[in-house]
């Protein structure tokens, strides 16, 4: 065996053995009994161990100076492993266990915390947590930025001051677009009425198909907060249901179809290599995000959604395809990021974008965090936060220690305007076929331009290469414009 | 540290990565898309070479050289290592990975096979585990009887020579029984009708809480095979449902509860150490026997599971609680051991311990396995193998590698027969409680006198402590002569 083969064959167990914490966090969020959250705790703690073990092996250091790669897939392959090797070697493995355990057991609390509206309980918790993310961050820094060593986690390459420069380039005319809507003198109707949650369910799996997702190679669940999960062959996704609101559960699924087709779409060839699975968080948010707005909310495919809407819930009071839309399109502050339109989505992001930050540089405890993300929501929103579980309550990212991450959502805006602009060059009868609620030309350009090179290339170069020009946000502001202007006759 | 706490330390992760290797074979079962199946088995190899790593772990034999226990706990947690770690050492890590990636491929190919009654789709998957066990009980064996080894994975202490004894024993009173109810002018009707998925899945789930099962620390779901798997507050069962049959249900619930409850009841103090589980498989399969036989088919349980019957599904066509009774305890040569009567079942074990000791001798080839099978169904049972999928195609265990496995049931027969007999002598208004569906002073004693002690001792001595005699056949044999004679009026 040469190098390069043993450094495969190492690389092929830890990505096995990743897959198994992956499925591991799905089993939490979806199976898991709630008294087996300790033990569960425990038992990634294990696992973590060994993963990190595994990745700060000194034969991969050896591996690593002597290993010829074949081809540009090795050479991709070697460089994940020459950055992943130089991470985890960083952060020692006490520290490593005891992140898994806690950022498990703070889910858990999370969650509680959540349903019962009481920061107090999960406050010990995330104190815990960002200690052992702050410590995590200065080791992996080694004396540079510390926010910057966390963001490499999700988007390599990228630094804190250039995702700041970008969204200080991108609010302006978001906020004015914003204000623009809301001053409008037509405002379209939300959706009312009851739309049980089998209908929902069964609309949810149609979308499935339609989006080309395969479910012989994975499953769709209920949990509190929808997410993806696994790579190659067992790629599962989750949503949930609102009876009075159906958007949140068709356009959370949506979103995670996106996810889940960039996984199920990488070459069978990179399974279980560093390649195997999305490039970066803001790419695979990109895909999330073209799915969900570029895509499900345009008019085109609002039209066929409609009929199918009908189809399941008889008349639901919305008098055509065009009130429909409007619907699936509305813009109202709200306090929730998962459900916020697009033009809101990305102020969230950057609320807690600013916060996390704070949190991470010590500029901000984790007590006066509710009151920080309160006073920063009512500037943003005009609008108060009810209760803490429609504020820093909502999301799970914190709780298991997912620092660094939130932007890559604004990111993968930013991206999906880019790739739309170009896929819509190449396929000029795009809409023809949504209208039939037929996405295969746009999954199929997808697929070639992107999903099947998985992690061949960093995240900012593979929407380059599948765009071809380098992604910035004036695509997104322009595709803003356009939907949100004629929407609103602005 | 001292090296008693070292150990405990390493035993600790051992048994947390044992536990999330129980999840992913629970999750194959009952969640894993079926596209999955070759990744997931490329997942437990890379699980089980670390679990291996682990159980080889040179640092091993040191501690265990000077490892002082401080109790009886102690010594037995190293009596435990010393013989996992001399196990596991004699199997080469290739071996043990093999066996993890051909057993996890061996399982789907033989859902596959079952469904489609195609033996000849399992045969070459069943020759590839079958020469792997074959390796891996030479390499156990280390010169000695290597169905013996395999056999010391589930039933530590016993040896085939013991079994094929007690075989012989039990079998003539078993099948003189037997012949005797057949011929009994008096037959029992079985129970006809449809019975919604619905309403036993309801009934599956108040037993759970009758026989004290913590649904806050396990879970009741689906699957082809009903089986129990996890230990200390993550121990979840699985039911099928068959809705011409609702004690196909309703006995496999009780029959999986039995394990669950076991491990559920282990001391809190034994968790993620080799006590934290049950002491052996046949004690694992006493309790599921006692829980499902001497308690569960007692005419007093039977009268408030029919009331409960009645009440989830009307009028069902059984006229009262005796002719309930009788149907539960109906004696009938059939094909399926898991729906097997209490006479019968023991004849179904000992057709595959023949077969399998004859296997792992080399006695008998895969190819003939089928041909062996149902000429000796035939004899046994007086009923030909109308289909492969209710003939040798029927049980998971081969397919996962279980050989060694099938006699620890009527082991567990033996020794329910034992605890039965010792619990009615302490338990003597035992009846009048089970007649108002309370188990509560069964799971007293069966929890202070077994369960909360895990495998502080071996299986046959963990019988004997909680029953005050060493285990022996005789009150099985009574208990059946007793049910049985009454019911049929011999």
């Amino acid at each position: 065996m040469s190098a390069f083969d043993d450094l495969k064959a190492h690389l092929r167990q830890i990505c096995a053995l990743e897959q198994v914490m992956g499925r591991l966090g799905w089993d939490q969020e979806t199976m898991m009994p709630r008294g087996a959250a300790a033990q569960r705790a425990e038992e990634m703690a294990a696992l973590e161990a060994v993963l990190h073990a595994r990745r700060t092996d000194p034969r991969l250091g050896e591996w690593l100076e002597s290993a010829a790669p074949p081809d540009d897939a090795g050479a991709a392959i070697i460089r994940h492993a020459r950055r992943g090797h130089r991470r985890h070697s960083r952060v020692p493995v006490d520290l490593a266990s005891a992140l898994a355990r806690e950022t498990s057991r703070a889910q858990g609390i999370w969650a509680e915390a959540r349903t019962r509206d009481e920061p107090a309980h999960f406050l010990p918790a995330l104190e815990r947590v960002l200690a052992l993310k702050r410590e995590e961050a200065q080791a992996l820094a080694d004396g540079g930025n510390p926010y910057d060593a966390l963001l490499a986690d999700f988007e390599p390459g990228m630094t804190g001051a250039e995702i700041a420069a970008l969204f200080a380039r991108l609010r302006p005319p978001l906020v004015a677009l914003r204000d623009a809507v809301l001053g409008a003198p037509l405002q379209p109707a939300p959706l009312k009425g009851h739309f049980p949650r089998e209908g929902q369910m069964r609309l949810a799996r149609r979308l499935g198909e339609r989006f080309g997702y395969d479910f012989a190679r994975g499953r769709l669940d209920l949990a509190v907060h929808p997410f993806s999960s696994g790579s190659g062959d067992d790629v599962r996704i989750t949503t949930r249901v609102d009876e009075g609101d159906p958007l949140n559960c068709l356009f959370s699924t949506i979103h995670e179809l996106g996810h889940a087709v960039y996984e199920q779409g990488v070459d069978a060839a990179h399974a279980l290599t560093p390649l195997g699975q999305g490039a970066s968080m803001g790419v695979h948010e990109s895909q999330a995000r073209l799915f969900e707005n570029q895509l499900g909310r345009s008019r085109a495919l609002a039209g066929w959604l409609f009929g199918e809407m009908q189809a399941e819930f008889g008349d639901f009071g919305c008098t055509d395809a065009d009130a429909f839309h409007a619907a699936l399109n509305r813009v109202h502050p709200g306090h929730i990021r998962t459900e916020a339109d697009e033009l809101h989505y990305n102020l969230h992001i950057m609320l807690r974008f600013d916060l996390e930050r704070a949190l991470v540089a010590g500029d901000l405890a984790p007590a006066d965090l509710e009151g920080a993300w309160n006073e920063r929501f009512e500037a943003d929103f005009e609008l108060k936060v009810d209760r803490p579980a429609h504020g820093f309550l909502q999301d799970v990212h914190w709780s298991i220690g997912l620092f660094g991450y939130f932007p890559t959502y604004t990111l993968g805006n930013v991206y999906s305007g880019c790739l739309m602009q170009a896929l819509r060059a190449d396929l000029p009868s795009l809409d023809a076929a949504l209208a039939e609620g037929d996405v295969t030309p746009a999954l199929r350009w997808l697929k070639d331009r992107l999903h099947r090179h998985g992690a061949l290339r960093d995240g900012r170069e593979t929407i380059a290469h599948a765009c071809g020009f380098a992604p910035d946000e004036g695509p997104l502001i322009a595709y803003l414009k356009e939907r949100f202007g004629a929407l609103y006759r602005l």
